[in-house]
């Protein structure tokens, strides 16, 4: 089979023939039909993690058949059994497991769910890991509430648009935060009552943002998740998905203690996480957001797409 | 009557004769047996807080009698309706309302508890607010169970004792931080598994404390707090009451998220979290660890053995 892989470290990422996965026991093998990127792909071609087991097949996101069934994957495998995190079996799909930059691959059956039929193999494979990490954050970790404000920082980002997408699916008020003023605009047509650019000088201090928000979701960290904490309301939560601007310099206990608020750290998504997200996302008849879709054969470029940086929605892959 | 009190900003506190208090619909007269400091009233007495309204009688902690019964007070005042946090109108005793060192104070009767009877006048003085403190942050916040394993930082202090009392009663295995190795013995000798001085070069990597905490207590903040994340367990919580050495300069994003901490804010405590504190001291018969006693006459000397910070346990304070 056709596969995108690294077969070491520094290698680039290319295009090759593999033998088609073989099966264990309880697993199923899938057809893929579309694929989508996230930045832990670009993560391990770059070999930024402390433990890449080589050779890579990349992708943890994919829709595809399963003998005539439509399904869509959750990548979160071997979640363990304490639901407040992640067990020392975890892993998701695409490294050290073959992912799904290729024509098969192969999952214990009870990862394979049947696909939301609204959705077009594109649009369901762009949901799962963003989509599942999202939910978890939102709802099982921060609790959010049908009428409550909450604010999702740097939007355009997968985990923040299914953020933005589920939080006005069940009727809170959500504003977003983005350094582009176009991504805004768009967030507002996707449903967001406002947002407010992080490059203007002292944005957090910007009255629309006031009363401030009972639930705010951050992937970045850095000096801005210091301002997070003034700009949630007294019993506010905050969950913290990342954490691509590096430390807090200025997280002040003294906000914290005062307002009595809840930093919840929150990463990818247990089984039941994802069985409920994926209900969500039927009964609301939720579509992702596809920023582009590539061949697989163009995989590279998708990779350059998400490295720029600039994209609003899934980067996606289309197979055969 | 007699009270400590400040009757403007700059003002030295003194002893002096005030009227005895009057009583609003519903409230009673509490006749003061003893009295406890608190950082709190150090911090009015150097105009610390935004909005001190003056005269100031001093002090939230007490025990004394109601027409005979013997009682201990309550000093959080209207937390309001959210369990979660505290709402517009709450206060604390002494300050803006008349404290309690003096010679009697006044209260809304539902704040006015029965004396746990095991305790002496000087014992149950010492125990309301960094009692109620210690009880949410640990049990209503961090929500500690028997046989986890918690670090409690700064032994020494009001709330850090009554936290490693009340998670050492209930069959939590506790570890106490301090920068001297004489309170890390006494810590012991209350029952603390083990402890690690914080002046030590790299104290957080002191294999001693693994495998880590399920729950973390602190009233500090500053860099020190920025190391707890890593001494946290995966799904840990670290509950913080107070910020001390300030902002945080070093907090980890990735910590966070990776191992799914929550942070949460804490501070004071509502009716029922001052309810339950009460009825735990009663059924395990704790004792608070009183620091020393002085006369009201000698309120001064009680706030000066505060600021120098060498105390272990509860400085109090007896009526005439």
């Amino acid at each position: 089979m056709l596969a995108f892989t690294q077969t070491e470290k520094n290698q680039s990422p290319a295009l090759q023939t593999l033998p088609s996965p073989t099966l264990g026991e309880g697993e199923v093998i899938i057809q893929i039909k579309a694929a989508a990127l996230n930045h832990r792909d670009v993560f391990i071609s770059k070999g930024m993690y402390a433990t890449i087991k080589y050779p890579v097949v990349f992708g943890s996101d994919a829709a595809g058949l399963v003998e005539g069934r439509e399904v869509i994957l959750n990548p979160g495998l071997f979640w363990g059994e304490n639901p407040g995190f992640s067990g020392p079996d975890f892993q998701i799909l695409g490294m050290p497991r073959a992912g799904t930059f290729a024509e098969y691959t192969a999952l214990p059956a009870q990862y394979v769910h049947d696909k939301p039929t609204h959705l077009s193999w594109i649009e369901a494979a762009a949901l799962p890991l963003a989509g599942v990490t999202a939910y978890r954050a939102l709802f099982t970790r921060a609790g959010l509430k049908t009428g409550e404000r909450v604010l999702i920082t740097g939007i355009g980002g997968g985990v923040a648009l299914f953020a933005l997408q589920f939080a006005t699916a069940i009727g809170a008020e959500v504003w977003a935060s983005s350094g582009s003023d176009e991504k805004i605009a768009k967030a507002i047509k996707l449903g967001a009552a406002g947002g407010v650019n992080y490059r203007q000088t002292d944005w957090y201090k910007n009255p629309a943002l006031n009363p401030g928000f009972d639930v705010v979701i951050d992937g970045a960290g850095g000096e801005s998740f210091g301002y997070l904490l003034r700009l949630a309301k007294p019993g506010g939560r905050i969950a913290s998905y990342g954490g691509t601007l590096g430390v807090v310099p200025n997280f002040s206990p003294q906000i914290l203690f005062w307002k009595q608020l809840q930093i919840l750290g929150s990463t990818m998504g247990s089984e039941q996480d994802f069985a409920e997200m994926l209900a969500l996302v039927n009964q609301h008849q939720i579509r992702p957001v596809v920023d582009s879709v590539f061949a697989l054969k163009d995989a590279d470029k998708a990779f350059q797409r998400m490295e720029a940086g600039e994209q609003f929605g899934k980067i996606c892959l289309e197979m055969g």
